[in-house]
């Protein structure tokens, strides 16, 4: 048993590592392809730094932040981490199986887009292992169009998107999609603007089906799902002309977004809290925007 | 003594609504002076909303904000608000007072700028005085300058504004300007940056003398002191020309201020949580940032 949680660890964060090259791979490459709207413009490629956690006196993991500052990006992040230690006595009552034991192992990557192009939705991907006393994963992928004319249910790259997330969901379990879907609305919502961020996606966590190999490629799914749709929907749009008016409803829509990551997303405020790398936590903030 | 707290809360926010008027004056003053910087953009002028707390069927109080958008102003807010009602449950162990008797009143005037040129230092001010079965006043005002060579406690606008704020407090006791400067700059860090947000003031809370008359009377002259000094520094930096590199320090400098309103600061927490009006509450977000 515990050569197999080591066995599972190792084969999850080497997953991560994987899928964050690919996401990158992908990226890059439409960045190199340009659009029409980018003239002579030189494209971007992400630039890799590795950290480490702590001051260095003990090994507490660390991960690899990529970022990159493009034409057709205007800032990306493709960051992975794998860090384990112990947690402090707050959180220990917070997290799932760490009263017993306070030791902790938790590796994941995280994806945040934001194009320059505003027809051309933003969005966020995020999946991860946690192992403590218990063992689970987490994750989700959901889509932030920025203007208004996009932000619909019935919008094709609405669809496309949920479809991918929906097919990641039914090759495991029926069940997944609706519940995962109904989680990701509650989770990505501003209550003081009565609004959500985007128009979803798929969001879970403590996900246990009691099988770690059944959860583990339900996981690689979603990643591969977000791989395959999300450059589909850039390259849908990335030659679309904008006009100033489609930029202003940009900066604004991202200026929620800046509301909804610094005000309640749980990832920022407990790595901010947790003493994580501040500068991948905060990395997924957008690269400008307006408060009219 | 009831007849004394009517009489206090009448004076109170009589002089919260008369100052509201001389900031709106003196701002709109510059505002029209216009500058070398601004060519023939045209002058804008405050515009003025009142708003009702609640939804009608009780008289809850209420408010009056004041905006501009201006060319001197890219974004300036100055706000006042008189509310009253009965604190949650959750709120009642927070607040003095209130744990005995859930009533309340409250009232103030907030203020709010964002200058376009960034070598005009943004500021923000606030007093107001709260009534449970206990009285205070609370409040200050700190300095937010945009650039690097100007966020030095030795710099002139800083000096220039610390004399005002500490000239305020010496009238009254002077304890009250070490303990509120030591508060402020406590108040307003980002510990996740390990930076200030600006370059300080004064910041007080549960301010209780002993004597009404007293605190009532350092309110106004904390208000008066920030009349006087803030457009004396405007106008010293209005005309002062201003590169691209100079705006992009001064977007990345709002980027970190809208961080600080959104994750730390408890007026726009607390009043988010307790159904405030959004729209006064978040215009204190900068007109446009970066997170670059």
């Amino acid at each position: 048993m515990t050569r197999d949680i080591e066995a599972r660890k190792q084969q999850a964060s080497a997953w991560f590592a994987e899928l964050q090259n690919r996401l990158i791979a992908a990226l890059e490459a439409i960045e190199g392809e340009g659009g029409d709207c980018y003239g002579a413009w030189p494209a971007g490629a992400f630039e890799i730094k590795d950290w480490r956690r702590g001051d260095g006196s003990a090994d507490l993991g660390g991960g690899r932040m990529a970022m990159l500052r493009g034409r057709i990006f205007e800032k990306a992040g493709v960051h992975t981490s794998t860090v384990y230690g112990e947690l402090s006595a707050e959180f220990r009552k917070q997290v799932p199986g760490a009263e017993e034991d306070p030791r902790f192992w938790a590796s994941g990557i995280s994806l945040i887009v934001h194009p320059r192009n505003p027809h051309v939705p933003a969005a966020h991907m995020n999946t991860r292992m946690i192992v403590t006393t218990k063992c689970w994963f987490g994750g989700g992928g959901d889509l932030n169009p920025m203007m208004d004319r996009y932000r619909l249910a019935a919008h094709e790259d609405t669809l496309d998107f949920h479809t991918a997330m929906r097919s990641a969901c039914d090759r495991h379990d029926p069940a997944y999609y609706p519940r995962y879907k109904k989680w990701c609305d509650e989770y990505f919502y501003l209550p003081h603007r009565s609004e959500h961020r985007g128009v979803g996606g798929i969001f879970y966590d403590r996900h246990d089906s009691g099988s770690w190999d059944a959860d583990f490629a339900f996981t690689r799914d979603v990643g591969r799902a977000f791989l395959d749709v999300y450059p589909r929907l850039v390259r849908r749009r990335v030659s679309a002309p904008w006009t100033e008016e489609d930029r202003a409803e940009q900066l604004f829509r991202r200026g929620r977004y800046a509301e909804y990551n610094l005000l309640y997303d749980r990832g920022t405020t407990f790595g901010l809290k947790t003493g994580g790398n501040i500068e991948s936590i905060l990395s997924s903030l957008p690269p400008l925007a307006t408060w009219p």
